[in-house]
C-alpha cells in the first residue's frame, strides 16, 4: 500500500511536470512567431511584448527545476521515472534558451527603421521560422505522446534549416556588398537569422531528450549539420 | 550513527560533484582563450581543437547531472545541501554553453582568411577576451570559495564587457561601410564578440547561481545592461 501511495503520487508529481512544460513549450512557440512578425511587420510593441514575456519562461523554467529537484528527493524514482524527471528538466532549459533567443529578436525590432526591406530577404527569414516552430511544436508533441520516430524526424529535419540560413546569410552578404546603407540591417537579420537556426538546435537537444527518456541512453550518431555560416569565406560576386 | 553515515556519504558527493565543476570550469576557460588566440594568429589547428575538446565538456555536464540527481534520490539532502547539488548542476550548464560559444569561435578560424586584419580590431576583441576570461575564472573561484562579495563584483563588472562589445560593433560598422571586402571579415568577427559577450552573461549566471546557493533566493535586482548592439542603428561617418 506504501509503494502504491508513492507510485501515485509520483504519478501526480510527474503530470504536474508535464503540464508545466507544456506551459512553456505554448509560451514559447508564441514567442518565436511573434518576434519574427514584430520584425517584420516593424511592430516595436509586439516586439517589447517578446522580451517582457521572456521573464514568464524563465520563472516557470526555475519552477520546474525546483519541483523536479523535490520529486526526486520525496519519491526517489528509479530508471525510467528518473529519466521523465531529468527529461523534464533538460526540455525546460531548452525552451528557457528559445525564449532568451526570441527575446533577442524582440529588442532588435525597434533598431530596424529603415526602408530597405526587400521581401525576399524576409520570406526567406519567414520560411525559416515557419520550419523551425513546425520542429519545436513537433518535438514538443513527440515528448508529450513519447513518440521516438517523431522525436527522430525533427532531429533529421535540422537539416533543412541550417541549409536555408546558410542561403540566407549569402542573400544577405550580397545586398551589403550592393550598398553600405544596407549593412546595419542586414547584420541583423543575419544575427536573427542565427537565433532561428540555434532555436532549431533547442528542438534537436529536445529530440535527443526524448531519445534518452525512452531509451535510457544518449543518442549516439552525429547530429547532421547543414549550417556553414562560420564557413563561408567567399562572397557572391554582384 | 546512520545519519552521520549519510552526512558523511552526501559530503564526498557533494565534494566529488565541486571536483567535476571545477575540472570543466578549466576546460572551458582554456577553450575561451584558445579560440580566440586560434582567430587571431588564424591558427586553424587550435581552432580545430577548440572544437573537439568541447565534446568532453558536453560529457562531464552529462555526467554531473547524472551525479546530482542519483545524489539526490539517495541522500534527500534538504535546504542549503539541496542548493549545493542544484547549484553544480546550474553552474555545469552554464559551462557548457560556454564551450558552445568557443566553440563556434574555434569553426570561424578556417573562415578568416584574407589578409585585411587591422591590428586595431584583434585589440579590441583581446581586451572584451580578457576581461570575460577573468570573469570566468572570478565567479569559478568565488563558487568554490562560497564567496558572495566577489561573486556580486562579477555580476556587476558585466556592463563593462557589453560596452566594449558594442564599442567594437561600431568600429565593425565602419570598416564595413569603408570597403566591401571588409564585410565577410568583420560579420564573423561581430559574432566572435557577441559570442564573447554572451559568455560573459553566462559568468553573470554562474554569479547569480552563487547567490542563491548562498542566500537561498533567487537575486531580485535587475543585471545591469551596457549591451546596445541590438539597439545599435547609427553607423558613424566614415
Amino acid at each position: 500500500m506504501g509503494s502504491e501511495h508513492t507510485a501515485k503520487a509520483f504519478d501526480t508529481d510527474l503530470q504536474e511536470l508535464t503540464r508545466l512544460v507544456a506551459e512553456m513549450g505554448g509560451i514559447a512557440e508564441r514567442m518565436i512567431v511573434d518576434s519574427v512578425d514584430a520584425l517584420i511587420r516593424r511592430d516595436v510593441a509586439l516586439g517589447q511584448r517578446v522580451v517582457t514575456i521572456d521573464a514568464d519562461l524563465d520563472a516557470l523554467q526555475k519552477k520546474i527545476e525546483e519541483r523536479a529537484v523535490l520529486t526526486i528527493a520525496r519519491r526517489q524514482p528509479m530508471a525510467v521515472d528518473l529519466r521523465e524527471i531529468v527529461g523534464a528538466m533538460r526540455v525546460a532549459t531548452d525552451l528557457e534558451r528559445i525564449g532568451d533567443l526570441a527575446k533577442n529578436m524582440g529588442k532588435r525590432v525597434a533598431a530596424l527603421e529603415t526602408d530597405f526591406h526587400p521581401l525576399k530577404l524576409f520570406r526567406g527569414l519567414e520560411h525559416m521560422t515557419d520550419l523551425v516552430q513546425q520542429q519545436v511544436k513537433s518535438v514538443l508533441d513527440a515528448y508529450a505522446a513519447h513518440d521516438l520516430p517523431a522525436a527522430m524526424a525533427v532531429w533529421k529535419g535540422d537539416e533543412e534549416v541550417d541549409a536555408i540560413c546558410t542561403s540566407l546569410f549569402r542573400e544577405l552578404l550580397t545586398y551589403m556588398m550592393e550598398d553600405p546603407r544596407n549593412i546595419s540591417f542586414c547584420i541583423h537579420l543575419m544575427f536573427c537569422a542565427k537565433n532561428i537556426e540555434r532555436i532549431g538546435d533547442h528542438a534537436t537537444n529536445i529530440a535527443e531528450t526524448v531519445f534518452y527518456m525512452i531509451e535510457g541512453q544518449a543518442i549516439t550518431d552525429k547530429r547532421p549539420k547543414g549550417d556553414m555560416t562560420t564557413f563561408a569565406t567567399t562572397v557572391p560576386n554582384t
